[in-house]
């Protein structure tokens, strides 16, 4: 959707870089690497062609300036109790693998229909994920998370809840995080938390 | 490959039916849904395309067919303790997304790529989730598994583990099973077990 509307209902140009990346990221996300060429984001965004090549000299050149923003670094940590913080951390998983990847883009990396875009993917999902491990260990030092947990066997849990959710269902349940946390929670909890 | 060797080394012709089912699958396997086509498995099986039209007059006749047995009924469930009783669940899971859906089937469904695929496979994984599910439910009538738990949710982290392994790693890491069961086994466990 190029246009966004104001409050008198008129429809105002959103910038051309804006519209450009926008539908790219679109067609990333519903339809994997493949469908993203300079033709089908001219298509989908209403630019020229002529004005995309301006900005980007190849679809690899495109494909790049997508990648650089595809997982974003990970916001601070908010101080939480063990649940919730385990909610906020699978909201973040949510946010990555639902609105930044999406279907197309997790669907060509687990099919390695493009490696060269696996490879880029799997680069930042280990970097954004090791600052969520990092965030644990340090959960597991001061005692809030079992001292025997292997944080990065619990995040591989949480991307996969959700994963199984899409495989399964198209998109998560109703309900699915709770049911989720209900089973994860006590088994990251220390056995008896006699700190306060 | 169409052909397997004796002792002698001489190749033995398999069956036309076999040849043509095994090519069909490992495109489903490793490509997906779209990769199958009677040109494709002629291609793929060495079998001449008049001769898979005699069998099957239609790609969706082909393709019905290796619907038909793609994910096939589950084996009797062994009596085992609770930890080894979730390895045979995980490697059930493991075998249906590893040898018969594949990282090509599994891709199309996460994608949507195929809807009429999709329910095909979501209806036939259902099911077989759901005879699991059963066998969790006895265990938790018997005591052997935590009385609050919800089963379809543990079967959704085990399918859930598998998935972020490939999503992640390409396929799973050596241990990966023992890393999953270390953490889900004592949260499926009865918080004590005093029944002998």
């Amino acid at each position: 959707m190029p246009h966004s509307t104001t409050g008198r209902g008129r429809p105002r140009l959103e910038s051309t870089d804006h519209r450009i990346l926008q539908a790219a990221r679109e067609l990333l996300r519903l339809k994997g690497p493949a469908a993203v060429n300079i033709d089908s984001v001219a298509a989908r965004s209403g630019v020229a062609r002529t004005t995309i090549y301006r900005r980007y000299r190849s679809r690899n050149e495109l494909m790049d300036a997508i990648l650089e923003h595809l997982i974003d670094p990970a916001p601070l940590a908010p101080e939480l109790p063990v649940r919730e913080k385990l909610r906020w951390v699978l909201d973040r998983i949510s946010d990555i693998l639902e609105n930044r990847l999406g279907p197309g883009a997790t669907a060509a990396v687990i099919a390695n229909s493009d490696p060269e875009f696996t490879t880029a993917v799997r680069a930042r999902l280990a970097a954004r994920l090791s600052s969520l491990t990092d965030l644990m260990k340090l959960d597991i030092k001061t005692g809030r998370l079992h001292a025997n947990l292997d944080p990065d066997t619990v995040l591989g849990i949480l991307v996969g809840a959700y994963l199984a959710e899409v495989l399964r269902f198209g998109s998560p349940r109703d309900g699915w995080t709770d049911r989720a946390l209900d089973l994860v929670t006590p088994a990251v909890t220390p056995p008896r938390r006699r700190r306060s």
